[in-house]
């Protein structure tokens, strides 16, 4: 039986959460919460369901010592319990369709040529895009950056997504190239010090009427 | 006090999530939970919490049957409860951002001036962006997009995320430019039919060792 939460419930919680600034380093996320939020990047929705990304995870406090002088010294990098760099797959081509189409078979136990129709069009597409494929695969990312955070949120966990880093020495540093990614956008998560000031400081949103406006 | 979710329910609600493709048309989401779908595209995260973005509700069928040929005739964008236009904020300038802060001392109760500091680091970014505003404001719009559809499945909310149709044709028809905006992405909401077989196929997901790598 399927269980859903209350509104008021999903609200108070995407409410709840902020930008944190300021970690508390001692606090570590339980596995079991982990695994949840790990589950939440897995399954996150993506145009033809393709997946252009991969998640790397460092809770290794050197490595993220190395990547702070290239995040501008923001020490949410190296306290909070766990850094994610989401990235996009490079040269994204026909194989990576193949594989994909072989992982449906599998999991959805069909036959490999019973899903031609649907990998001809998911090839086309790839082969002659309508628009930039990185331009692309960095929006999905960013779908799973969104259900990454809403995820947590709803779990207790603070986040902070992050812009403001230096892609290029990310990639050198952790040899995401070599992996076949490149970085795109970072997002800490763990729990908020009991100082952080950001905790306090009210949500900015603009009037709905401003950025919501029903039609016709 | 704060309450927030196990994470099994979390778990659980984005397995039962997939991108449904036929709704039941007779079902419309009641409006508490609607309202809560709206307070998740409002509190969404945004790079300088700067919202470069506008969510376009249409629950008028009529309306939406005119866009019916511009989404490739998927009948989702007519028969879910509501359809949702995510548009991004055109000719994004310092007024915007004036706007933005006018907002910020409002509802944090601080005068103008003492945000003078992050204002103009804020128009400093707009003025001389490092990459293309109009991209930069359509990633932000997917972490909405993401949150949404998150929100959703926590609520027992069935939605579908659509790149496949013609902004120019949504933006002529619901004379988006000429409100500042054009749109980037849709999302239908609402409840799936009983008979919809997508429903029913597992969901498709890269095995976890292919898309989340712990380093070092």
């Amino acid at each position: 039986m399927d269980t859903f939460i209350a509104p008021q419930q999903l609200v108070s919680n995407l409410k709840w959460r902020y930008a944190t600034k300021k970690f508390d380093p001692t606090r570590k996320i339980p596995s079991p919460i982990w695994e949840a939020l790990e589950d939440s990047l897995v399954l996150a929705p993506s145009s033809f369901g393709l997946q252009p990304w991969h998640f790397f995870v460092i809770e290794d406090v050197d490595l993220r010592q190395q990547l702070l002088p290239h995040s501008f010294n923001q020490t949410q990098v190296v306290e909070a319990s766990h850094l994610v760099v989401f990235a996009i797959k490079i040269n994204l081509d026909t194989d990576y369709a193949d594989r994909y189409l072989q992982r449906m078979a599998e999991v959805q136990g069909v036959p490999l040529e019973k899903l031609a129709g649907f990998g001809n069009m998911l090839k086309g597409f790839i082969e002659n895009p309508p628009f930039d494929l990185e331009v692309w695969a960095t929006k999905q990312t960013y779908i799973a950056l969104g259900q990454f955070m809403t995820a947590a949120a709803m779990l207790g966990v603070d986040t902070c997504p992050m812009e403001g880093f230096i892609p290029a020495k990310y990639d050198e540093i952790l040899q995401l190239p070599q992996r076949g990614y490149r970085s795109v956008v970072l997002c800490v998560a763990g729990y908020r010090a009991a100082d952080d000031k950001n905790a306090l400081r009210p949500k900015v949103r603009f009037a709905k009427p401003d950025v919501v406006t029903y039609l016709p």
